[in-house]
Protein backbone atom coordinates (compact mmCIF):
# COMPACT_ATOMS: atom_id res chain seq x y z
CA UNK A 1 0.00 0.00 0.00
CA UNK A 2 0.76 2.99 -1.02
CA UNK A 3 1.19 5.56 2.06
CA UNK A 4 0.61 9.47 2.08
CA UNK A 5 3.28 11.69 3.73
CA UNK A 6 2.22 12.95 6.90
CA UNK A 7 4.71 15.81 7.53
CA UNK A 8 5.60 15.74 11.50
CA UNK A 9 3.73 12.56 11.97
CA UNK A 10 6.95 11.43 13.82
CA UNK A 11 6.11 13.98 16.60
CA UNK A 12 2.83 13.71 16.33
CA UNK A 13 2.98 9.97 17.58
CA UNK A 14 5.48 10.93 20.38
CA UNK A 15 2.95 13.62 21.94
CA UNK A 16 0.18 11.66 21.82
CA UNK A 17 1.13 8.29 22.35
CA UNK A 18 4.17 8.59 24.65
CA UNK A 19 3.41 5.35 26.20
CA UNK A 20 2.49 3.14 23.54
CA UNK A 21 4.51 3.98 20.97
CA UNK A 22 7.90 2.63 22.84
CA UNK A 23 10.93 5.14 21.98
CA UNK A 24 13.79 3.14 23.40
CA UNK A 25 12.52 -0.65 23.19
CA UNK A 26 16.02 -2.18 23.75
CA UNK A 27 15.92 -1.06 27.03
CA UNK A 28 12.87 -3.77 28.10
CA UNK A 29 14.99 -6.65 26.44
CA UNK A 30 14.23 -9.88 28.41
CA UNK A 31 12.28 -7.44 30.67
CA UNK A 32 8.60 -6.49 28.82
CA UNK A 33 7.42 -7.12 32.27
CA UNK A 34 8.56 -4.09 33.28
CA UNK A 35 6.90 -2.20 31.16
CA UNK A 36 3.73 -4.11 31.07
CA UNK A 37 3.59 -4.60 34.67
CA UNK A 38 3.47 -8.26 34.44
CA UNK A 39 4.64 -11.30 33.43
CA UNK A 40 2.88 -12.88 30.51
CA UNK A 41 3.56 -14.83 27.44
CA UNK A 42 4.59 -11.95 24.56
CA UNK A 43 2.50 -12.07 21.48
CA UNK A 44 4.16 -10.24 18.47
CA UNK A 45 2.70 -8.90 15.17
CA UNK A 46 5.13 -7.92 12.49
CA UNK A 47 3.88 -5.19 10.25
CA UNK A 48 0.49 -4.93 12.14
CA UNK A 49 -0.36 -2.33 9.49
CA UNK A 50 -3.97 -0.35 11.04
CA UNK A 51 -4.11 -2.19 13.63
CA UNK A 52 -7.48 -3.84 13.31
CA UNK A 53 -6.03 -7.58 13.46
CA UNK A 54 -3.97 -6.59 17.22
CA UNK A 55 -6.71 -4.53 18.61
CA UNK A 56 -9.08 -7.50 18.35
CA UNK A 57 -6.83 -9.93 19.73
CA UNK A 58 -5.67 -8.05 22.64
CA UNK A 59 -9.25 -7.60 23.45
CA UNK A 60 -10.28 -11.12 23.30
CA UNK A 61 -7.26 -11.78 25.24
CA UNK A 62 -6.70 -9.18 28.10
CA UNK A 63 -4.96 -11.67 29.68
CA UNK A 64 -1.84 -11.83 27.37
CA UNK A 65 0.48 -9.07 26.84
CA UNK A 66 1.37 -7.96 22.39
CA UNK A 67 4.31 -5.76 20.55
CA UNK A 68 3.41 -4.76 17.45
CA UNK A 69 6.41 -4.16 15.26
CA UNK A 70 5.21 -1.75 11.87
CA UNK A 71 8.04 0.58 10.46
CA UNK A 72 5.32 2.94 8.83
CA UNK A 73 4.45 6.12 11.16
CA UNK A 74 1.64 6.91 8.90
CA UNK A 75 -0.23 3.39 9.68
CA UNK A 76 0.88 3.56 13.49
CA UNK A 77 -0.70 6.59 14.32
CA UNK A 78 -4.21 5.24 12.61
CA UNK A 79 -3.58 1.83 14.93
CA UNK A 80 -2.22 3.83 18.45
CA UNK A 81 -6.22 5.70 17.84
CA UNK A 82 -7.39 2.68 18.34
CA UNK A 83 -5.37 1.19 21.03
CA UNK A 84 -4.92 4.35 22.92
CA UNK A 85 -1.54 5.42 24.59
CA UNK A 86 -3.08 4.15 28.46
CA UNK A 87 -3.87 0.45 26.85
CA UNK A 88 -2.89 -2.11 29.09
CA UNK A 89 -1.46 -5.17 26.87
CA UNK A 90 0.17 -3.82 23.49
CA UNK A 91 3.18 -1.96 23.10
CA UNK A 92 4.07 -0.44 19.41
CA UNK A 93 7.85 -0.29 18.24
CA UNK A 94 7.96 1.80 15.33
CA UNK A 95 10.96 0.40 13.20
CA UNK A 96 11.79 -2.29 11.01
CA UNK A 97 11.72 -6.22 11.79
CA UNK A 98 15.16 -6.50 11.03
CA UNK A 99 16.31 -4.84 14.41
CA UNK A 100 14.26 -7.87 16.52
CA UNK A 101 17.24 -9.37 18.46
CA UNK A 102 17.59 -5.83 20.26
CA UNK A 103 14.04 -5.83 21.61
CA UNK A 104 13.55 -9.38 23.14
CA UNK A 105 15.84 -12.16 24.39
CA UNK A 106 15.98 -15.40 23.89
CA UNK A 107 12.51 -17.18 24.05
CA UNK A 108 10.84 -14.24 25.36
CA UNK A 109 8.25 -14.52 22.56
CA UNK A 110 5.41 -17.13 22.81
CA UNK A 111 3.64 -16.53 19.43
CA UNK A 112 4.57 -14.21 16.33
CA UNK A 113 1.32 -13.02 13.67
CA UNK A 114 2.55 -12.66 10.30
CA UNK A 115 -0.70 -11.35 8.34
CA UNK A 116 -0.44 -10.84 4.83
CA UNK A 117 2.82 -9.15 5.09
CA UNK A 118 4.69 -7.93 1.41
CA UNK A 119 5.02 -10.61 -1.06
CA UNK A 120 8.46 -9.36 -2.43
CA UNK A 121 7.32 -11.25 -5.74
CA UNK A 122 10.89 -10.88 -7.44
CA UNK A 123 13.52 -13.01 -6.72
CA UNK A 124 15.91 -10.36 -6.60
CA UNK A 125 13.88 -9.23 -3.95
CA UNK A 126 13.33 -12.70 -1.47
CA UNK A 127 15.72 -11.75 1.30
CA UNK A 128 13.30 -8.94 1.93
CA UNK A 129 10.67 -11.74 2.63
CA UNK A 130 9.47 -11.78 6.02
CA UNK A 131 9.74 -15.83 6.12
CA UNK A 132 13.25 -15.06 4.46
CA UNK A 133 15.60 -17.79 6.42
CA UNK A 134 17.19 -14.87 7.71
CA UNK A 135 14.44 -13.44 9.57
CA UNK A 136 13.45 -16.72 10.44
CA UNK A 137 16.61 -16.86 12.68
CA UNK A 138 15.98 -14.04 14.34
CA UNK A 139 12.13 -15.24 15.19
CA UNK A 140 13.71 -19.17 16.17
CA UNK A 141 16.22 -16.75 19.03
CA UNK A 142 13.16 -14.64 20.12
CA UNK A 143 10.69 -17.54 20.24
CA UNK A 144 9.95 -19.84 23.42
CA UNK A 145 10.85 -23.73 22.99
CA UNK A 146 7.01 -24.37 21.81
CA UNK A 147 7.16 -20.80 19.97
CA UNK A 148 5.04 -20.57 17.24
CA UNK A 149 4.06 -18.38 14.15
CA UNK A 150 0.89 -17.70 12.56
CA UNK A 151 1.12 -16.52 8.86
CA UNK A 152 -1.60 -15.70 6.67
CA UNK A 153 -1.42 -14.14 3.44
CA UNK A 154 -3.28 -14.03 -0.16
CA UNK A 155 -0.14 -14.17 -2.11
CA UNK A 156 0.46 -17.88 -3.68
CA UNK A 157 3.59 -17.06 -4.14
CA UNK A 158 4.23 -15.82 -0.50
CA UNK A 159 2.94 -18.81 1.35
CA UNK A 160 4.65 -21.10 -1.87
CA UNK A 161 7.98 -19.28 -0.90
CA UNK A 162 6.99 -19.89 3.46
CA UNK A 163 6.44 -23.79 3.27
CA UNK A 164 9.57 -24.50 2.13
CA UNK A 165 11.33 -22.17 3.42
CA UNK A 166 10.18 -22.54 6.64
CA UNK A 167 10.21 -26.32 6.71
CA UNK A 168 13.40 -26.12 5.92
CA UNK A 169 14.85 -23.93 8.53
CA UNK A 170 13.20 -25.17 11.77
CA UNK A 171 10.05 -24.96 11.52
CA UNK A 172 7.02 -27.92 11.93
CA UNK A 173 4.37 -27.08 10.01
CA UNK A 174 1.52 -27.66 12.50
CA UNK A 175 -1.59 -26.32 10.44
CA UNK A 176 -2.39 -25.23 6.54
CA UNK A 177 -5.15 -24.13 4.80
CA UNK A 178 -5.75 -22.93 1.36
CA UNK A 179 -8.79 -21.31 2.61
CA UNK A 180 -8.42 -20.11 5.81
CA UNK A 181 -11.77 -17.93 5.82
CA UNK A 182 -13.59 -21.71 4.93
CA UNK A 183 -11.40 -23.56 7.29
CA UNK A 184 -12.22 -24.71 11.14
CA UNK A 185 -8.83 -22.50 11.99
CA UNK A 186 -11.14 -18.98 11.00
CA UNK A 187 -11.85 -17.49 14.10
CA UNK A 188 -13.27 -14.32 12.67
CA UNK A 189 -9.90 -12.00 13.71
CA UNK A 190 -9.08 -9.95 10.65
CA UNK A 191 -7.11 -7.45 9.23
CA UNK A 192 -8.14 -4.43 7.35
CA UNK A 193 -6.38 -5.78 4.13
CA UNK A 194 -8.18 -9.12 4.71
CA UNK A 195 -11.48 -7.76 4.72
CA UNK A 196 -11.14 -6.40 1.15
CA UNK A 197 -9.31 -9.41 -0.21
CA UNK A 198 -11.35 -12.24 0.59
CA UNK A 199 -13.92 -11.73 -1.51
CA UNK A 200 -11.69 -11.95 -4.20
CA UNK A 201 -9.77 -15.40 -3.87
CA UNK A 202 -8.59 -17.80 -0.92
CA UNK A 203 -6.72 -16.66 2.08
CA UNK A 204 -3.94 -19.26 2.71
CA UNK A 205 -2.95 -19.58 6.39
CA UNK A 206 0.18 -21.89 8.19
CA UNK A 207 0.12 -22.94 11.53
CA UNK A 208 4.19 -23.46 12.81
CA UNK A 209 6.17 -24.27 15.46
CA UNK A 210 9.91 -23.78 16.47
CA UNK A 211 11.83 -27.11 16.44
CA UNK A 212 14.24 -26.14 19.75
CA UNK B 1 -14.65 -42.60 -10.23
CA UNK B 2 -17.09 -45.35 -10.03
CA UNK B 3 -16.33 -48.00 -12.77
CA UNK B 4 -18.18 -50.30 -14.42
CA UNK B 5 -17.28 -53.53 -13.56
CA UNK B 6 -16.11 -55.75 -16.54
CA UNK B 7 -16.83 -59.54 -16.56
CA UNK B 8 -13.60 -61.29 -16.96
CA UNK B 9 -11.03 -58.68 -16.87
CA UNK B 10 -8.66 -60.33 -14.81
CA UNK B 11 -8.96 -62.83 -17.48
CA UNK B 12 -8.55 -60.91 -20.25
CA UNK B 13 -5.39 -58.58 -18.45
CA UNK B 14 -3.35 -62.11 -18.07
CA UNK B 15 -4.20 -62.99 -21.89
CA UNK B 16 -3.61 -59.80 -23.10
CA UNK B 17 -0.67 -58.44 -21.35
CA UNK B 18 0.79 -61.35 -19.51
CA UNK B 19 4.57 -59.88 -19.57
CA UNK B 20 3.51 -55.74 -18.80
CA UNK B 21 1.19 -57.27 -16.26
CA UNK B 22 3.27 -58.43 -13.58
CA UNK B 23 1.57 -61.59 -11.80
CA UNK B 24 4.09 -62.37 -9.03
CA UNK B 25 5.65 -59.08 -8.47
CA UNK B 26 7.38 -60.72 -5.13
CA UNK B 27 9.85 -62.33 -6.86
CA UNK B 28 11.60 -58.97 -8.18
CA UNK B 29 11.45 -57.84 -5.09
CA UNK B 30 15.44 -56.41 -4.88
CA UNK B 31 16.10 -57.26 -8.15
CA UNK B 32 13.51 -55.40 -10.77
CA UNK B 33 16.45 -55.61 -13.25
CA UNK B 34 16.42 -59.27 -14.16
CA UNK B 35 12.71 -58.18 -15.20
CA UNK B 36 13.44 -55.37 -17.15
CA UNK B 37 16.90 -56.71 -18.10
CA UNK B 38 18.70 -53.86 -16.80
CA UNK B 39 19.85 -51.52 -14.04
CA UNK B 40 17.91 -48.43 -13.76
CA UNK B 41 16.73 -46.11 -11.43
CA UNK B 42 13.28 -46.90 -10.72
CA UNK B 43 9.95 -44.81 -10.50
CA UNK B 44 7.16 -45.72 -8.91
CA UNK B 45 2.91 -43.97 -9.53
CA UNK B 46 0.51 -45.11 -7.28
CA UNK B 47 -2.69 -44.89 -8.68
CA UNK B 48 -1.86 -44.78 -12.13
CA UNK B 49 -5.20 -44.80 -13.79
CA UNK B 50 -5.84 -45.19 -17.59
CA UNK B 51 -2.37 -44.46 -17.79
CA UNK B 52 -2.03 -41.29 -19.89
CA UNK B 53 0.68 -39.75 -17.43
CA UNK B 54 3.22 -42.53 -17.10
CA UNK B 55 2.95 -43.33 -21.01
CA UNK B 56 3.63 -40.02 -21.70
CA UNK B 57 6.94 -39.91 -18.93
CA UNK B 58 8.09 -43.45 -20.08
CA UNK B 59 8.33 -42.11 -23.62
CA UNK B 60 9.92 -38.94 -22.52
CA UNK B 61 12.92 -40.82 -20.24
CA UNK B 62 13.23 -43.82 -22.49
CA UNK B 63 16.55 -44.46 -20.18
CA UNK B 64 14.55 -44.78 -16.79
CA UNK B 65 12.00 -47.67 -15.16
CA UNK B 66 8.76 -47.27 -14.57
CA UNK B 67 6.26 -49.47 -12.65
CA UNK B 68 2.69 -48.79 -12.01
CA UNK B 69 0.32 -49.93 -9.36
CA UNK B 70 -2.80 -49.99 -9.73
CA UNK B 71 -5.62 -51.78 -7.55
CA UNK B 72 -8.55 -50.81 -10.32
CA UNK B 73 -8.24 -54.05 -13.06
CA UNK B 74 -10.81 -51.46 -15.32
CA UNK B 75 -8.17 -49.02 -15.73
CA UNK B 76 -5.30 -51.08 -15.92
CA UNK B 77 -6.92 -52.63 -18.95
CA UNK B 78 -6.89 -49.04 -20.75
CA UNK B 79 -3.61 -48.54 -19.43
CA UNK B 80 -1.94 -51.39 -20.80
CA UNK B 81 -3.65 -50.86 -23.95
CA UNK B 82 -0.79 -47.67 -24.31
CA UNK B 83 1.99 -49.14 -23.29
CA UNK B 84 1.57 -52.52 -25.16
CA UNK B 85 2.38 -56.05 -23.61
CA UNK B 86 6.31 -55.30 -25.01
CA UNK B 87 6.93 -52.05 -23.35
CA UNK B 88 10.96 -52.17 -22.82
CA UNK B 89 10.24 -49.06 -19.40
CA UNK B 90 6.95 -50.03 -17.86
CA UNK B 91 5.82 -52.84 -15.46
CA UNK B 92 2.25 -52.84 -14.04
CA UNK B 93 1.07 -54.20 -10.25
CA UNK B 94 -2.64 -55.11 -10.20
CA UNK B 95 -2.73 -54.79 -6.45
CA UNK B 96 -2.70 -52.36 -3.10
CA UNK B 97 -0.25 -50.18 -2.60
CA UNK B 98 0.05 -51.17 1.26
CA UNK B 99 1.86 -54.22 -0.07
CA UNK B 100 4.60 -52.16 -1.04
CA UNK B 101 7.56 -53.62 1.07
CA UNK B 102 6.58 -57.13 -0.75
CA UNK B 103 7.69 -55.92 -3.72
CA UNK B 104 10.70 -53.60 -3.53
CA UNK B 105 13.50 -54.14 -1.59
CA UNK B 106 14.78 -50.67 0.51
CA UNK B 107 16.75 -48.13 -1.20
CA UNK B 108 15.21 -49.49 -4.69
CA UNK B 109 12.74 -46.63 -5.94
CA UNK B 110 13.87 -42.91 -6.61
CA UNK B 111 10.84 -41.32 -7.80
CA UNK B 112 7.37 -41.72 -6.43
CA UNK B 113 4.62 -40.34 -8.35
CA UNK B 114 1.16 -39.63 -6.40
CA UNK B 115 -1.85 -38.30 -9.03
CA UNK B 116 -4.54 -37.01 -8.01
CA UNK B 117 -5.05 -39.64 -5.04
CA UNK B 118 -8.21 -40.18 -3.59
CA UNK B 119 -8.66 -37.77 -1.03
CA UNK B 120 -10.74 -39.25 1.38
CA UNK B 121 -11.96 -36.04 3.18
CA UNK B 122 -13.87 -37.77 6.12
CA UNK B 123 -11.45 -37.39 9.20
CA UNK B 124 -12.33 -41.50 9.25
CA UNK B 125 -11.05 -42.29 6.58
CA UNK B 126 -7.73 -40.41 6.84
CA UNK B 127 -5.86 -43.58 7.42
CA UNK B 128 -6.93 -44.83 3.67
CA UNK B 129 -5.05 -41.42 1.97
CA UNK B 130 -2.06 -42.49 -0.02
CA UNK B 131 0.05 -39.83 2.28
CA UNK B 132 -0.99 -41.11 5.75
CA UNK B 133 2.06 -41.58 7.65
CA UNK B 134 1.39 -45.35 7.24
CA UNK B 135 2.44 -45.56 3.49
CA UNK B 136 4.82 -42.62 4.31
CA UNK B 137 6.84 -45.58 6.64
CA UNK B 138 6.48 -47.31 3.08
CA UNK B 139 7.58 -45.40 0.92
CA UNK B 140 10.75 -44.23 2.74
CA UNK B 141 11.53 -47.49 3.25
CA UNK B 142 11.74 -48.13 -0.79
CA UNK B 143 12.99 -44.74 -1.19
CA UNK B 144 16.66 -44.31 -1.90
CA UNK B 145 18.47 -41.36 0.43
CA UNK B 146 17.65 -39.22 -2.01
CA UNK B 147 14.45 -40.29 -3.42
CA UNK B 148 11.65 -38.09 -4.11
CA UNK B 149 8.11 -37.98 -4.13
CA UNK B 150 6.15 -36.17 -6.33
CA UNK B 151 2.49 -35.35 -5.64
CA UNK B 152 -0.11 -33.56 -7.53
CA UNK B 153 -3.85 -32.89 -6.71
CA UNK B 154 -7.04 -30.51 -7.28
CA UNK B 155 -7.84 -31.65 -3.89
CA UNK B 156 -7.28 -28.72 -1.39
CA UNK B 157 -7.92 -30.86 1.65
CA UNK B 158 -5.76 -33.91 0.44
CA UNK B 159 -2.67 -31.22 -0.43
CA UNK B 160 -3.15 -29.32 2.85
CA UNK B 161 -3.27 -33.13 5.02
CA UNK B 162 -0.31 -33.81 2.84
CA UNK B 163 1.86 -31.32 3.62
CA UNK B 164 1.65 -31.50 7.65
CA UNK B 165 1.95 -35.29 6.87
CA UNK B 166 4.91 -35.50 4.67
CA UNK B 167 7.31 -32.58 6.64
CA UNK B 168 6.36 -34.12 10.30
CA UNK B 169 7.17 -37.61 9.22
CA UNK B 170 10.58 -37.71 7.11
CA UNK B 171 10.28 -35.60 4.32
CA UNK B 172 11.46 -32.13 3.32
CA UNK B 173 9.27 -30.42 0.92
CA UNK B 174 11.36 -28.87 -1.58
CA UNK B 175 9.26 -27.35 -4.16
CA UNK B 176 5.55 -26.24 -3.88
CA UNK B 177 2.81 -24.56 -5.79
CA UNK B 178 -0.69 -23.65 -5.22
CA UNK B 179 -1.33 -22.81 -9.00
CA UNK B 180 0.63 -26.00 -10.83
CA UNK B 181 0.12 -25.48 -14.67
CA UNK B 182 1.22 -22.17 -14.29
CA UNK B 183 4.14 -22.27 -12.30
CA UNK B 184 7.44 -23.16 -13.85
CA UNK B 185 7.74 -26.77 -12.51
CA UNK B 186 4.79 -27.59 -15.04
CA UNK B 187 5.98 -30.07 -17.60
CA UNK B 188 3.21 -30.80 -19.85
CA UNK B 189 2.41 -34.03 -18.82
CA UNK B 190 -0.66 -34.90 -17.14
CA UNK B 191 -3.35 -37.36 -16.34
CA UNK B 192 -6.66 -37.75 -17.85
CA UNK B 193 -8.10 -36.24 -14.59
CA UNK B 194 -6.07 -33.36 -14.87
CA UNK B 195 -7.05 -32.15 -18.38
CA UNK B 196 -10.92 -32.15 -17.02
CA UNK B 197 -10.26 -30.78 -13.74
CA UNK B 198 -7.17 -27.76 -14.59
CA UNK B 199 -10.37 -25.64 -15.87
CA UNK B 200 -11.88 -25.71 -12.77
CA UNK B 201 -9.77 -24.58 -10.16
CA UNK B 202 -5.79 -24.65 -9.22
CA UNK B 203 -4.08 -27.66 -9.40
CA UNK B 204 -1.59 -28.22 -6.10
CA UNK B 205 1.59 -30.19 -6.58
CA UNK B 206 4.65 -30.77 -3.82
CA UNK B 207 8.13 -32.36 -4.32
CA UNK B 208 9.20 -34.02 -1.43
CA UNK B 209 12.96 -35.05 -0.54
CA UNK B 210 13.33 -38.12 1.77
CA UNK B 211 15.28 -37.45 5.34
CA UNK B 212 17.07 -40.21 5.48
Amino acid sequence: MRLRRIPGIEERIAADFPRLVVADAERYKGRWDQYFGRRRPLSLEIGMGRGQFLNELRLREPENDFIAVEMRNEVIYAAAEKFGDDCPNVAVISDRAEYLEYWFGEGEVERIFLNFSDPWPKRAHRKRRLTHENYLRLYRKALTANGEIFLRTDAASLMEFSLTEMTNNGFFLKEVSLDFHNSPYFDGVTTEYEDKKSAEGPIYYGRFSVMK
